[in-house]
């Protein structure tokens, strides 16, 4: 075994590339419908477009900063990954954008022929990004491994450890780009949502997407950004983070500790990304699995191809562990298949009680509907109670997923666990986290044909196309939801698993430069940043909130000044102007983004400066409350909106009714929970570590300076 | 300097149960009012002396369950200390609301005269239940340090420190207690509170307290139990575990450590109920300065008062560390006067920032208030956002009140920082606690006048007296306002500062019995603790938020009963059923309190005994969510009361517009956020963290048979 396997990786990222640009052109040349279709999917392009140019544009300017404060204070390799890992993020989001927006008006003129064909255009657009955000990450971040650490003399621990660092502005960069990218289309999507809403469907009693609402354009392009391209950024940083967390602790205890043997350190470096470049295969091939079914029920074949890529990819990894172990004389690596079974396991369980929370064929919705009749106060607090209820069983859930995978790492190294201590098995609890996402890019593509079915449905009722067509793109919209419910679960767990592992990274670093570096629990300094990092999210929530409640509001402004000062709105003989309310959602959500993500990256870097082990409690405690609101924001906001739905179902009063009125209340409260504060939990826990991470080369010359 | 002058805590303590027998016989003195005013007094009392004899009812029940527990499990006197805590804190409780529940009508007919003599009545009410709680809860603790530690020979380590382990059992009863009686009342008075404001007030459209509407006694009752009984039982717990935790420190670190020379062991551990001792005196010396202005600006007097006894009680501490150093050869006391100051510094800061948040005179309230020009979910959008922006100051501050006082208890030991590690300065911040809430016996009574100003507006309206005095009633809780706000960042930052002592006790504790015990956060069980500790606080929050709402509708559905079936009851004919009204509070309530209550004992001994290490983890974890949920939901809940105030004070439309149907909305989520789930986070903290010091003998004879 040699590292040169790693050159598999690259290999299946450029397959995954190749299918992806095939993917892509399929769907770009279909046809995209008569005249008056296109012609609003082209208004939505523009609109999309113009929003991720001004973004790129902040983004860039932010890139340069941080790029040369990192070239001065750690490296210049390090700057350079810092931005390589940026740009293709957005490249990725941006592909993916680009073909989401045009596939929209695609899946509505396929609607008009079959449900089965809409899913396909919808569903091949989404994996099409799917594959770019997987193919263009493991790219990236193999080369740079490639280059800096399997390629290096392994028996320079120091000099490998040291690269590693500057892979780590690999995964910064990523991250760094999707908090952006998260809360930027957050409240792009809840300012333009709330605003078309409030407005037109409650003031002018207009349907939803209706052409004389001036926001409904906005309201469809924030689909794009916040659904498309946030989502992509999302998930390419945590794929990224869950690819690169093992490799850094294998890198940590086996370079500055020695506790592997050679031929089991080669493993432990390569397996991570080997793992990863069978992922992208398993996806493609998961997308023959949904072709052969084309004829047959749609929604079972969507999720066997699904399951069919979640399963041949759990039999790789076990055949990756199975040729390891046979090659190794001191290790028992099959054991990590347990870990990562542990997280797999733990993921699906949290995926399952996600739906129990805020599916409207279960109790916790149903009593929230219930609560509607006492009105908008017993809505909220039921909704409140409901989140808060739901993280229980997931944190829990995390907890055993960490013993469970630990436990088996440690048996899996019997040696090195008892020369390095207990820590050894973390690297079980971080290979967990890259099981759970390998499938990355079939996930995301069941994802993120959502958004685009959700559009189609749009411009289906802006260009006045039969009622079915609606109905047919209303009904995508449900389809898949089991799997999207179970990809928040591994969001959130792998969130979690790999945190810990950069975590421990952090302190093995630590403890390896500075002398008696010791994060225990009963050092002041250490509970200060414990509360300091548990108070991080509650800030960025409150940030965010704020940022969608501004927004929204400048928005209703907007819509209501063109109800009353443009003559013949109402009647379709004026045309409203719609691009006024995208500006506004722009300048809005570019405006407000800023704050709430450079706090993520400054308020670590400073807390590092000043005392590193009091970084390290921040860590904790920004990792615990962070996973928890994350968990109590979605589930409240996905409960209420279904809550909603299950009123207009013909419950408790049906639509129009007093009920209904206080379901909307908590729908909108739910907005922002789950599409703009909640959501960008996991990329801020993320950050937050892998900053600390990178930027630790810096505390150390602090604290040797001192 | 003995020990033996520590029994000038329980002289001090006798001197205030004598004066508070003084001031509470005479309220009972004064002049009741006409029948009409005092058979509506007398109702009250009926339904708060129902609610509380079933309550003890059932805690004697618990408390005796509990105890047999201990003595099996722990040592008979341990059991018996928890059940002398529970019955100290559960007679104070009653003798407040006794005295509380009488002076209502005193003070009514007191304001028919003027609102001097109705603060004069209504305030020594509060304070004859301030000076209870502070005197019966430093004569029990006092007395059993005397025998069990102060009065053992100081030269046997090892049988102090088991013997502390007794008394950390008339604590733990304490905060049993607290629980019960907080969580019980909280859901006990929202529920009265919502089922009479939603139908009385919104459907009926009868004023509030309005002799028709059924609920109106519940109503009442619920401000005794709630707001008087309850609140008494949260500070008597807090109260002692401000006291006993530099204690518990000090034996650990003096006994098992060896780290103070005898001179300065018999200080550290005498301080601590001198400090509180001294309290006592000087919150009588308060009433006093209050006394001689009576005939003038009351308003200006009673915040002189409190200020005089805070003023003195600081010169006392003060004096106490200067006599302390001038005895002492090794160390420099008074730089824990330092300590003393972080705490008391950070406390004042704290109760700033929460009137900042919450007080109708500032920017947050009105943003809310403007909010509510768009309806009820933007109302509860900037509701939940201001609350969470709102931890961020408090949070930090705490952080460096910790690290501060942490720095002066190191100067003030400086060989034992030496010898001991640096953990020895923790005692400085266990003082810090201390003296944040000595005069705790004040505090309460500027806090408990509160509810009996209250309850006198309900009698005044109830009996239709002149709206001059329902007036002079309603001015009567503006008053003060701005103490309480204080008297609150002290409570939640003493609960932050004393919860870390004890933990800091626990882990010395498990120390020095189990080989290895460390608590580093890297190791995976602490971090699965951190996680399952924090996730505990919205557990609760979830729990209580739902009994709240559960309740609110059986009083709902009974008050709409009545007005449909009882005939008359609008046109004052037929007297509606009230007991029938109490009688759901009282059942919900008791009902509700056992699930959560019970659960934040039993889960931290459950994670002790199958590993202390992660409790170690657990309990940091749950401190810091407890913090910034306490901080968050508390204030969120008054920031929304004002808001709506603040409407109602004519701005945005006034009372009976849109705006102001919105703010009621974000008015009734917050009535169990502020009065419900936030202010039992300090004693949930504060419970699990002397749950698992009580129970740590336990914890360690089964890690030793493992």
């Amino acid at each position: 075994m040699t590292t040169q396997v790693a050159w598999l990786a690259p290999i299946c990222a450029a397959i995954g590339i190749i299918v992806a640009a095939y993917l892509g052109s399929w769907v770009l040349k279909q046809n995209p419908g008569p005249d008056k279709m296109n012609s609003i999917s082209l208004k939505i392009q523009q609109g999309a477009q113009a929003f991720l140019m001004s973004e790129y544009k902040l983004l860039i300017i932010f890139m340069v900063v941080v790029a040369v404060i990192m070239a001065v204070a750690l490296s210049p390799i390090t700057a350079i990954a810092f931005v390589t890992g940026g740009v293709l993020s957005a490249a990725a989001g941006y592909v993916g954008m680009y073909v989401a927006t045009r596939a929209n008006t695609r899946t509505a003129y396929a609607a008009e022929e079959s449900v089965a064909k809409a899913l396909n255009v919808s569903f091949k657009s989404g994996l099409t990004m799917g594959l770019c955000v997987a193919s263009f990450a493991l790219m990236g971040l193999s080369l740079w491994l490639i280059f800096l650490v399997f390629g290096v003399n392994l028996a320079d621990p120091q000099l490998m450890h040291e690269n590693i660092g500057m892979v780590e502005g690999f995964a910064t960069g990523a991250s760094a780009v999707a908090l952006f990218a998260r809360v930027g289309g957050g409240i792009y999507t809840k300012a333009a949502d709330v605003g078309a809403d409030l407005v037109g469907k409650v003031e002018a009693g207009i349907p939803e997407d209706d052409p004389r609402n001036p926001a409904t354009i906005a309201d469809n392009v924030g689909d794009n950004v916040g659904d498309v391209a946030g989502m992509g950024a999302d998930l390419f940083e945590s794929y990224t983070g869950a690819i690169l967390a093992p490799t850094i602790l294998a890198v940590t205890f086996g370079s500055l500790g020695g506790y592997f043997t050679e031929g089991d350190f080669v493993w432990t470096i390569v397996v991570p990304v080997m793992i990863a470049a069978c992922g992208i295969i398993t996806s493609i091939i998961g997308l023959f699995a949904v072709r052969t079914k084309e004829g047959a029920d749609l929604h079972k074949a969507l999720n066997r191809g699904t399951y069919v890529a979640a399963g041949i990819e759990i039999l790789v990894i076990l055949a990756i562990f199975a040729i390891w172990q046979s090659q190794s004389a001191a290790a028992q690596p099959v054991w990590l298949f347990g870990s990562v079974i542990c997280g797999l396991v733990a993921g699906l369980a949290i995926g399952k009680i996600t739906e129990y929370f805020c599916s409207d064929h279960y109790n916790p919705v149903h009593k929230i509907a219930a609560a509607a009749e006492t009105g908008a106060a017993t809505v909220v607090i039921e909704g409140l109670g409901t989140g808060m209820l739901s993280t229980i069983a997931p944190i829990c859930l995390v907890a055993f997923a960490i013993i469970g995978a630990f436990f088996c790492g440690n048996m899996a190294f019997p040696a090195a666990t008892i020369e390095g201590g207990v820590m050894v098995g973390l690297y079980g609890v971080a290979l967990a986290a890259t099981g759970m996402l390998s499938n990355t890019a079939i996930t995301i593509g069941v994802d993120a044909y959502g958004p685009v079915a959700d559009n189609a449905g749009g411009i289906a009722e802006m260009a006045g196309l039969p009622e079915e067509v609606r109905d047919r793109t209303d009904a995508l919209d449900a389809v898949g939801n089991t799997t999207a419910a179970i990809a928040k679960g591994f969001a959130i767990s792998s969130a979690g698993l790999a945190a810990i592992s950069l975590f421990v990274s952090y302190q093995a670093t630590m403890h390896h430069y500075i002398e008696n570096f010791e994060l225990t629990l009963t050092d002041p300094l250490i509970v200060a940043g414990i509360f300091i990092g548990a108070m991080m999210p509650f800030m960025f929530a409150a940030l965010t909130m704020g940022a969608v409640s501004r927004a929204a509001h400048a928005m209703v402004e907007e819509v209501r000044r063109q109800f009353r000062e443009i003559k013949g709105i109402m009647e379709y003989e004026a045309e409203p102007e719609y691009d006024k309310c995208v500006a506004i959602s722009t300048s809005s959500a570019l405006r407000e983004m800023m704050l709430p993500g450079c706090l993520a990256i400054v308020v670590p870097v400073v807390i590092g400066c000043f005392n590193p082990a009091m970084l390290g409690g921040f860590l904790a405690g920004a990792v615990a409350t962070g996973m928890l609101l994350a968990i109590f924001m979605s589930n409240s906001g996905g409960a209420w909106d279904n809550a909603k739905k299950y009123i207009e179902q013909g419950n408790f009063g049906g639509k129009g009714s007093e009920a209904h009125k206080a379901a909307v209340v908590g729908d909108t409260v739910g907005d922002p929970f789950k599409d703009t504060s909640g959501p960008s939990m996991n990329i801020l826990i993320n950050l937050m570590t892998i900053v600390s991470l990178t930027f630790s080369p810096l505390f150390i010359t602090i604290q040797n300076l001192l």
